[in-house]
C-alpha cells in the first residue's frame, strides 16, 4: 500500500482515485480553491456533484486548507488541476516536492512561452523553486480516458509518460491493474503534445455533425461520417507534423495518446459538443454561451498554436501548406469564419513517421 | 466527358455513380446476376431499393445480359462487385479489357492463396486471361466511404491506389471533384490490406458497445468509449504490422485507408452491428442470424487471416505476442469464445513505422 495524494478534485482527478483505492492505497483527494463545494459534498456523502456519482468511501477528501495533513507521508503527488492551474499547483506543492516523491499530472495542454510551444510537465517543473526542480521530472497521464467512465470502472488504456523510466515503472506498479491498463513512454513531448492537440482536432471533426444537424439531418449511420473520417485522417497527419516540430516522436500520434485519445474525444465530451455548435453556424460567442461555462481546452490550445505558427513558419519548421485543417480551425473558432473544410488541401494519404 | 461503365449495382457501385454523373460523364451501371431486382427498380423509377434513394436520372441502368452494350466505347471499367465476386468479374469483363481501359475496383478483401495473403487487385488480374492480364494493373478505391452518404453527396475523401501513377492521375481527373475528394497512392498492397483489415478490427472495437448494452447501459457520452478507444489504438498497431508483413507500407495504416476507414466503419455499417451482437454475448450463430443475410466481410477476412497466421508465424514474419487483438477476434467470431479483451497484452504506445 502506498499513500497517494491527488491535488484537484475535478472530474479527472477524482476519477483517478477510483483505481487507486481499488488497488488498496491510502488515497487523499484535495480540492483546489475552486473545488470547495465538491469536497464538501464528498465529505458529506461521498457523492461527486460533477461526476454525478457516489465515489468509493475509501477516498479521503480534504479541503485545500488541509493540504499539509493530506501530504503527510505521501509516496507520490498526483495533479488533477486544469491546464490553467499548473503554475498555481507548482507553487502549492512546492513545500512537499522531493526527489523521492514522483509527480504524476493529468492536466493536458500546450503553452506558448518564450517563442516556443511547451508541454505541461515542463511548465510545472519551471514553476517549482529552482532548488526543488533539479531533482524532479514530472510524469503525466495521456491516452483515451473519459473521466465518468473511469469512475465507473470501464476498461481504460492510458500512457504514463516521463523522462525517468524507473519512476514510470514504479507508478505503473502502484496504479495499474484490473480495468486500468497502464503503458509507459519516455516521449514526454510527443505524448503530451498529442494529449493537448487532440482537443483542438476533435473540435474540427465535430464540425460535420453540426453541418448535418443544420441541414435537418438526424443522427444515425447515414449522416456525415465520411466527412468526419476524412478530417480524422488529416488530423493524425497534422498531429504527427506538429509533434515532430515540437521535438517529440511522430509515432506517439499513432498510439493511445494520438489516435486513441482523438477517437474517444470524438465520442464523448465537451470539445465535440462545442465543435458541433460551430458547425451548426451559431458563431463563436453563442457557441461558448451554450457550453455553460465548461472549460474549452480547444480554444486555449488553438490560441497557443496561433501564436506559435508564425514562429514555426519563419523558422522553416513547417511549410505554409502543411496544416490546412489547423488553420481552418483557428479561423472558425477564434475568428468566426464560416465552416468550409479545405478538403482538397489535405494530404491524408501521406505520413511523416 | 468520358464513358464509364460500372459492373455491380450494389450499394457501393451504385453510390459511386453519383459523383460520376455529377462530373458530367456517360455513366452505365450494370447489375450482376444478383442485382436484377435493383436494375429493374432503377429502370422503372431510378430508385435503388438497398440505398432507399432515388438516384440521378442520368445514370443508365443495364441488366447483365446487356453488358455488351454497356461496355461499348467505355473509357474505363469500374467494378462494384463483392470480394467473393472478383474472380467471377474477371471472367465477365475479360472480353472488354484492354491496356487503354483502366480498371477501378471498389471491392475490399484479402484472399489467402498459395500460402500467402493477397489483395484483390492482384486476384482480379490473375483471373483475367493471360494475354489480357499482361497489360493491365487494376486500381482500387479505399478510404472512409459509407455508400449511403456518398449517394447523398456528403464530402468524402478516398484513396485511388494502383501501380500506374499516370493511370491514377487520369482516373482522379475524371472522377474527383466537388464533394468527392480523391488522393492517390501507389502502395496497392498497403492500402488494400487496410481496406480489408479495417472490417475485422471494427468488429472488435464494437464488442465494447455490446458489453455495455448487455450490462444495461444506455448509449451516450458515458458508455464504454474508453474501451473502444484502447482497442482502436491497438488495431492501428496491428494493422501496421500486418500491412508490413504482407508487403505494404505501414504508413498506409495511418492515412485514409487505415485510421480514416476504421473510424468511419465504427460509426456506420454492418460490421459494427455484428461486433456489438457478439459483445452482447449472443454467440456467433445467433449474431449472424440477426444480421439478416448482410454480407459480413469481417468473417471472410478473419478466416483468411486464421489460415495465414501459422504460415506467418512459421516464417518468423510475426511473433506470437504481436497480434493479441486479432487472435481474440478470431476466437470470438470464428470459435464462439466469450469476449474478454486481452488489454494487458496490447502494446499500443509503440509503433512500427
Amino acid at each position: 500500500m502506498a499513500i497517494l495524494t491527488v491535488l484537484g478534485a475535478g472530474m479527472m482527478g477524482s476519477s483517478l482515485c477510483v483505481p487507486l483505492v481499488d488497488r488498496g492505497h491510502d488515497v487523499r483527494l484535495v480540492g483546489t480553491h475552486l473545488d470547495a463545494e465538491i469536497v464538501q459534498s464528498l465529505k458529506r456523502d461521498h457523492t461527486h456533484p460533477k461526476l454525478k456519482l457516489e465515489l468509493p468511501h475509501a477516498i479521503r477528501p480534504f479541503y485545500l486548507e488541509e493540504l499539509d495533513a493530506a501530504m503527510a507521508g505521501a509516496d507520490a503527488i498526483l495533479l488533477g488541476v486544469s491546464s490553467a492551474g499548473v503554475t498555481w499547483a507548482g507553487t502549492a506543492i512546492a513545500d512537499y516536492v522531493t526527489a523521492q516523491r514522483p509527480i504524476l499530472m493529468v492536466s493536458k495542454g500546450l503553452s506558448f512561452e518564450g517563442g516556443r510551444l511547451r508541454v505541461l510537465p515542463d511548465v510545472l517543473r519551471d514553476s517549482l523553486p529552482p532548488e526543488k526542480a533539479g531533482g524532479v521530472q514530472p510524469a503525466a497521464v495521456a491516452g483515451p480516458c473519459i473521466a465518468g467512465e473511469l469512475a465507473r470502472r470501464v476498461d481504460t488504456c492510458v500512457v504514463f509518460t516521463g523522462r525517468n523510466q524507473p519512476e514510470l515503472d514504479r507508478l505503473k506498479a502502484w496504479i495499474g491493474g484490473g480495468y486500468y491498463h497502464v503503458f509507459t513512454s519516455t516521449d514526454v513531448v510527443g505524448v503530451e503534445a498529442c494529449a493537448a492537440l487532440k482537443n483542438a482536432y476533435a473540435m474540427g471533426i465535430a464540425f460535420a455533425s453540426g453541418l448535418h444537424a443544420r441541414a435537418g439531418g438526424e443522427p444515425g449511420s447515414i449522416a456525415t461520417h465520411n466527412y468526419e473520417a476524412g478530417v480524422f485522417a488529416q488530423a493524425i497527419v497534422e498531429m504527427q507534423l506538429l509533434v515532430k516540430v515540437i521535438g517529440g516522436s511522430p509515432n506517439s500520434a499513432i498510439g493511445l495518446a494520438g489516435v486513441g485519445d482523438l477517437n474517444v474525444t470524438c465520442n464523448g465530451g465537451r470539445t465535440g459538443r462545442f465543435g458541433r455548435l460551430l458547425g451548426m453556424g451559431l458563431g463563436v460567442e453563442e457557441s461558448i454561451r451554450r457550453m455553460e461555462g465548461a472549460t474549452l481546452e480547444c480554444l486555449e490550445i488553438l490560441a497557443a498554436l496561433e501564436r506559435a505558427l508564425p514562429v514555426l513558419l519563419a523558422a522553416g519548421s513547417v511549410r505554409g501548406d502543411q496544416l490546412p485543417l489547423l488553420e481552418h480551425m483557428i479561423a472558425v473558432a477564434l475568428h468566426d469564419a464560416p465552416v468550409a473544410m479545405p478538403f482538397d488541401a489535405f494530404h491524408p494519404a501521406s505520413s511523416l513517421s
